[in-house]
């Protein structure tokens, strides 16, 4: 479909796609939680059509890296052993690398663009937890384990359902323009049921980049009365969504 | 379209597309109806696009098998006089059941799924009949015979519309990969639809597997302080939708 | 794409079609108006999405006759000059009576089988203009000059959109299957546009089938309660969109 | 795609298109804000998708001249360096300026017809600046400069992606009929998201003509009790979505 691409190739790819992604994904959710915006307690529904949708322009702006734009999807396509992770690009230590590095980084400058679309509305007197919420999640019952839980369940989903999407119809058909707007829709609409079905218990972050370079940046950047960054959760939102993309590629490789 | 498949591959893939369904079917609700998830009190209209595009992300994964995951769309097939279930899948007492032995399986692996991502949300202090809901359907007035005939209704909608759905267009053509996302969208958005507006009354089960398999589950599972499984109730969502589904195949015979 | 019909099938797909757009659609309003449902209060979200998708159905169970399931599309080719209705099907005073028949008997049906769905909340004490508002009409404001004008500009924007996604793409080229539930979700997409964008003057028939038929049911059923049929506002949500859908065929005529 | 048009073509295009896409957006925000309308307090979702859906019938209406129907799209292709802007329509400023002065008096139209849809809800007593807020943007934190950057983010999104989008798939495919619903609902579901992410701090105005015509339209139609049109303020919807929009042409030829 797409043609070969380098790796500095994917490197841009996977980090302007992740940006975008986490520029709508904080977005909403600032827009939501923060005082005086005009979104504000627009509900559940809202954060996770928020998410959804910004998975489809992420997907949108990352068509030649194949738009992973998170760890979880790298490393599930990994474990299924795909042969490659784009047209062109083999599966290697250092094209995952490269995918996963881009991802986070990406990740960080979406959430300096949320940050700074909202810039007002952190500089008003709020709830501090909040303020973080926006940037990074915090379960609604802190419980590790079975938050770790709920977020490998969610990734599975996410990982299994986009592997399973790509044995649909045959690659020989030549692709009319067109069909790109369709599978990002997919991808954004599958985003959307996990966030209103299995996000309830954590925030369900289903992808390592969008957890943790978001919680760098609000660690770094000037918010005022910002509480601590709950480091000793960042684990949880990291290793549950690798491990359910893992999942997700093995089960997919045996099932499918 | 996709290549002839055996029982077995049915099986798997009735299976896990069941699961994926009841994983996000019955997790949207526990988001909704549980205490202190993040989407608690989400409204109406969380519950249809979570059910809904559940039955996007379900008919994604179940392909090979032609993504029944729901005895009464296969009824409704069999009504219809299909000659098959799938490609190289006949129409048979066997495969019938095949088809729905997987369906109730699959539905009691992804409630056992959504249980598991809210567990400590089931853990809390809440109203027993609350927790019950999230898994299988309670009217919200108990009227058997009326709750039957809204079953029937809903069901008869879902299959007659999915039957005049494969009558459009021309098999003939090949199809574009991608398309695979558009009939699962089309169907999922159907389910949004009754749930919409076919939903109040009963809270729509129209999918015999979709209530008995959790229903089971809620009565296996160790839930904190639950009631009963209102068993009295539970031929209603089984014997409605497969009777709206038979309906359905034998009207689509007949009109279009 | 479809094959050249004759004026039964026409009568049959427009009823049928017609049908299950007003089940959904009475059904919509029934859910969130009626009390106890579990819908209830859920809000104009729901019941823009609820109708868009009961046209979504609709349009697929309508496919042989051309979809139109409302007068104000029939009489808006008439005006635009189109040369067949469907294919086979001449414009002629027969079959643009065939069509508006169909949709009215259509309509009938649908509004019973949503009150036969929602009986029991039928059945409630409840507020009568409520209980009629599931089935037909009621301006917010009553201003029948501005209401009318209201009705006007909706059915244009329908009825103009609808003839110019028709004139869209290439008709040479094969649609390959599965592009029939990408028209419907279209013309689906646009009833939720225009439900939330101009629905709240008048409730938006933009139909008059949509608001005829149930009208009449209504004073037929035997509901509870029930208040009169407003008879005297009656001919806005007729007269209404009919002379919006000509205004749109004729514009289409001049602009495209 | 489409066949090659002249200026007048593009003229009565982008006029229509954006008519339609302001009657729509205009109208969201009526239905939600004025008294009495059956949308009240609709809430952010309603709005969102309100105007996103706005877009989806603008760009099917306005399919001949490429649907820009936002002056940052224009500026957007301008400074991307695309060679047209519509198959036969080359970039100069004669082009450019038929766009914008049509989009502008577009804008002037559909304000003026959203008005007449809801001429009684806007005769009733209300906040003035709550009227004015249906035609144009009042930011939530009176802020010019952060109003400004939030603007030229959201814009930058909008455009960016809606030119990667123009660079996947293969053009050389013949496109079936029906996908120009798709590309139609690609733009409109990125604007749901940049209302869902992006939308809380300044209202997304995200388009000159979206903001300008409308403010202009309050100040000259006969709105009772109206305030003044903020016209200090109006430089912020108009300067930061063209910056936006060239940023986003000037990136997209760096990074695509």
């Amino acid at each position: 479909m797409n043609p070969p691409v380098d790796l500095m190739t994917v490197f841009i790819s996977e980090l302007v796609g992740t940006a975008v992604l986490i520029t709508l994904g904080v977005g909403v959710v600032a827009n939501v939680v923060l005082p005086k915006t005009k979104g504000n307690s627009g509900g559940w529904i809202v954060i996770s059509f928020g998410w959804g949708l910004g998975v489809f322009a992420g997907v949108i702006a990352s068509q030649p890296s194949g738009a992973h734009i998170n760890p979880a999807v790298t490393i599930g396509l990994l474990a299924n052993g795909s042969p490659e992770y784009a047209p062109g690009v083999a599966v290697s230590v250092a094209s995952t690398l490269v995918y996963i590095v881009a991802q986070v980084l990406g990740a960080m400058i979406g959430a300096t663009a949320a940050w700074m679309a909202h810039k007002k509305h952190y500089d008003e007197d709020a709830d501090p937890i909040g303020k973080r919420d926006t940037f990074c999640t915090t379960p609604a019952i802190h419980a590790p384990i079975w938050n770790f839980i709920t977020e490998v369940i969610g990734t599975w989903v996410l990982v299994f359902i986009v592997i399973a999407a790509g044995t649909i119809g045959d690659a020989e058909v030549p692709t009319p323009a067109g069909l790109g707007w369709l599978s990002a829709l997919g991808v954004a609409l599958l985003v959307v049921a996990i966030g209103l079905s299995l996000g309830g218990p954590t925030g369900y972050a289903i992808n390592p980049a969008r957890d943790l370079g978001p919680r760098i940046m609000h660690a770094v950047l000037p918010i005022p009365g910002k509480t601590g960054g709950n480091w000793g959760y960042a684990w949880v939102p990291v290793v549950g969504p690798l491990v359910g993309g893992a999942l997700a590629g093995l089960s997919a490789a045996a099932l499918l």
